[in-house]
This record gives C-alpha cells, structure tokens and sequence, in this order.
C-alpha cells in the first residue's frame, strides 16, 4: 500500500484527487493549515491521516516524517490573477517558503519523489518561461528551489502545469461558478470583449493527470525534474464558452462584452505544451458542463 | 545630480561601494536593517540618506517612496554555504522575500533601473542554471520574479554574477580573512585537498564593475534583464592561493591538505562568462594581497 502525503488537499482539485486517492487504496496523508476545514463526509475523513503545518520549518519537519510518505503531490498554492502590493508577502510565503520547507524535510527523511503544480501562466507566449503575473513567477521561483534538490538528493520531480480547471464543488470564485451564479441572478456583468481562448479542463481530466504523474514519477529513472502541461480536449475563446454555457444550462447570461478591458497581460491564445504521456483530457467543455448539471 | 539607493550597504561590498558613490558625486540612499551599523566615517556617513527596512512589505513601500532613487543596487542578501534546515525561512526572507516587497515598491514609484547580485554558484558546470546550493537556488529564484516586472512594468535590470571576493575590512569570515588569523595564530587547520580552483576578485575590481554596471543598466534600450560575469584576472587553486598568501605575508599556513573532504558539489573548475562589456579585473591576487598589506 503506498502512502501519499498531498498539500491543498482541501482545495478544489486537492478535494477531488484525495477523493480518488483513498478511492484506489492508497494510503492517504494530508498536510493542511488549522484554519482550513475538511470537505470530505466521514466515510472519507475517517480514512485520511492529518497533518498540520504552521508556516514554520519545525512543523513541516514534525509532519514530513511523522508521514513518511513514498511521494508527495504539491496542491497548496495561493492564486491571485493581478496582485495588490500587500499580496506580496502572501504569494511568497505561500508559493515560495511552505514549498521550500516540504522540499527541506523532504530530503531530511528521505522522500524521494514529488509530483508537483505549475501553471500555463509561467508561459506567455511559448515554451520559454515569461510569467504572466507574480503567481506566475512565484511558481517558476519554487521549481528553482527545487532543481537544487533535484541535484543534491536525488529528487524524482514531475510538474504538472494546469491551463484552467472546473467542476463540481469548486469555491475560487472561477469563471464557472461565476456563470452558474449569473444565470441565477440575472445580474449584469461587464466582461473584456470576450476574443481571448480559455483552455478549461475538467476535474476529473485533471485528477487522471495527477493519477497518472504518481506512476510516471516513480518510473523516473534518475533524479530529474520533467515537466508536462494538462492540456483542454478543445479551447474556446471567452465568448464561445458563456455560449455553451447558455446552452447547456438553458439560461441566458446577461453580459456587457467590451463592457472592461482585457487584463494586463491577458493570454489570448494559450501556448500548447507537451502532454504527459498517455494522458489525454476525455471530456470536452460541452461533456463536463453536462456532468456537473446531471450531479 | 543621480540618486541611487543601495541595499545591503553594511556589508562588505556596500561598504566600498557606498565609500565610492559617495566619491564620485552620487546622492547616495541606503535601505538597512534597524539592527544593522554603519561602517563609514562621519564624513561619509553625513553624506548618506538612511532609510529603514523592517521585512514587510509597508517599510519597503515607504522607504522607496522616500528616496525615489534614479537606480537601485541590490546587494543585500545572507549567504550561507551550506545550509542547515533551521536556515531555510531566513534565506527565503532575506534572498526572495526582501527582493519581492524592493520589486513592487520600485514598481510601485516608477523607479526602472536596477543593478542585481547573483553567484557564480548558479552555475555549476556551466551556463545552465545549476546551483550550487539552496543560496544560489534562491538568487535564481529572486531572478524568476524579476523577470514578471522586467516585463509588466519596464524594468531595465542587470545582474552581476560574482565569484569570490575578498579586501580590506572584510567581516564575512572568508578565506582570507581565514588565512590572516592562521598567520598570526599559527593554529593548524585541516582543509580540502585544495585542488579547486578559487575566482577571487579584489573588492577594488568588484566596485568598478558596479559602477560601470550602473551606466550600463541605463543604457539599455528597452525592458530586459542583463547578467554579467565579474571574472576573476587568473584562477588559483586553493593550494596556490595559499602558496600566494604565505609569499607576500611573509607567514607559513599551518594547512593540513586532505584533513577534510571536499564540500558537497563543491566546484572544481568555475565556469567562466560573459564579462560585463568594457570591464575587466585589473588587480591579480598577489597585487591585492599587497594592497591590503599596506593598508
């Protein structure tokens, strides 16, 4: 029975991929914050082991080995789309130093595999790294600390770089969740003129991909850092997606397209990277809209 | 009449480098630490506007503010060789997070010129990054950030990647501040093999690069992120260095090679890089051994 310690598992695709993780007999550490609540029922919670980080190395220290996982998978990060000066101090501590204390206690008790969360956001416009925004570049600037113990200790690293993800249960306030509330409402929302493409994966796309880095990272044969993008079955531009939404959902979304400009640095067209291997995303925009009705 | 604010002014290479922008007419800034002393004379230091950094992101923005500098030179950082787990959180704060809260604040008040400090240890083997340590790793990391504002906000940056230093009033307890006490002690030290070859670079030689480095950053013709190399006049082997510092001294080491292993990925053989145009290092070591001798 192998046991995985996984960050953020309380977030939106923590909360889906410990679900399928206890699901298929692994053995399931999680480490949260105190302050963060467990979405799972009982039968679930029951079979989940909990540690605790507190933003200091000692605690990561105390969890890492009292854990004692063969693999991590690294969820936690703090998303802002476009930082506030007092966002700054955040987005390091979050993306940065937790990163650097779990690959530090990491290497203190031996555990030699990680699979790891970046972003489409690292990349503006092709393969070269050029961030989008500061998550962007705190996420490169943890996967710099860790290339120190890919070569020290013997680090077996997979990245994982998500585009945009939806599904049931999600509370980051995303595009989906905005539309459902919308429709609901009826409210008027400004939106940018809408040309830009979004690349939307489905959860449970997004949780075979994780499902699939646990195998791949441990058929690694040296220490290595590789890096793979979850790329959408199809990308729709903002406009054609608020469409397959009306249709799917049956309401009318009342929007102001143009009615705000695009974001600093809005990717128009998303760069297209590697797959991982054997890995393909299943359910197209249209399929996964369906799912979470149908549920 | 420029303005520049300098970080890490108190240390070895702020010291001379405060003491040479003061000289050649600068209204010179500096951002310290509370606990931190100002090694200059009263001359120079009623010369110098201090302002005060706390590690947070509030101090920064008002410390920035206050000077609206032209140009900032970062060299504040903590170096530590090898790195215990205790010493994570304060190489991410000083080396990523200081950086992080000097980046939005430079932003923040519109200042677009920055001279940076990096490592040769990024580069193990050659211009690839590879660091060396977790401290290289977090210079890389600071880069990674700046990269965001280089291009969100039209940053002209360029990063001095230095080998060793060494010079007058040098506190770091390198090695030879190492071999000064040695002489006059006579105690016996056991060390490496002594087979890798050292880069020193004397303090006089390393100012001058930041001194060019500031006009050069200036020049630059658009947004973008420079690196230079401040390349030693010869490498010696540790074992020559000695021999070298035992000639002009006057003194006998009291070296037992091979008393200890090498350092964990210590490096042979630097790589060598691009130098910064125009600059070169001037002072062989015999020569700034002597200079600190007649000093």
């Amino acid at each position: 029975m192998q046991r995985v310690l996984i960050t953020g598992a309380t977030g939106f695709i923590g909360n889906h991929l410990t679900h399928k993780m206890v699901a298929e007999g692994f053995d399931v550490h999680i480490l949260m914050r105190s302050e963060s609540r467990m979405p799972w029922n009982a039968q679930i919670t029951c079979k989940i082991t909990v540690h605790h980080y507190d933003g200091t190395i000692e605690s990561m220290q105390r969890s890492v080995q009292a854990a004692k996982p063969d693999l991590v998978i690294h969820l936690a990060s703090l998303f802002i789309a476009e930082h506030r000066p007092q966002d700054v101090s955040a987005l390091v501590l979050s993306n940065i130093m937790m990163g650097a204390h779990l690959l530090e206690a990491m290497q203190e008790n031996g555990v030699k595999h990680l699979v790891n969360t970046g972003t489409l956001w690292q990349h503006y416009l092709n393969e070269a790294y050029e961030p989008v925004n500061l998550y962007a570049a705190t996420k490169q600037a943890f996967e710099d600390l860790a290339s120190y113990y890919v070569k020290s200790s013997s680090l077996k690293m997979l990245t994982l770089k998500l585009y945009d993800t939806y599904g049931l249960d999600d509370r980051r306030g995303k595009l989906i969740s905005l539309f459902q509330k919308m429709c609901q409402s009826g409210e008027l929302l400004k939106m940018s003129p809408g040309e830009q493409k979004l690349g939307l994966v489905y959860i449970d796309d997004v949780v075979n991909a994780y499902k699939m880095s646990v195998e791949a990272v441990q058929q690694q044969s040296e220490a290595s850092h590789e890096s793979y993008f979850v790329v959408p079955k199809a990308f729709y531009s903002l406009k054609e997606t608020a469409a397959i939404f009306e249709k799917v959902n049956r309401c009318k979304l009342n929007i102001e397209w143009g009615g705000r400009p695009y974001r600093n640095r809005e990717i128009m067209k998303p760069f297209v990277g590697e797959k991982l291997p054997d890995w393909e995303a299943e359910i197209d925009l249209e399929q996964g809209l369906e799912r979470m009705l149908e549920s």
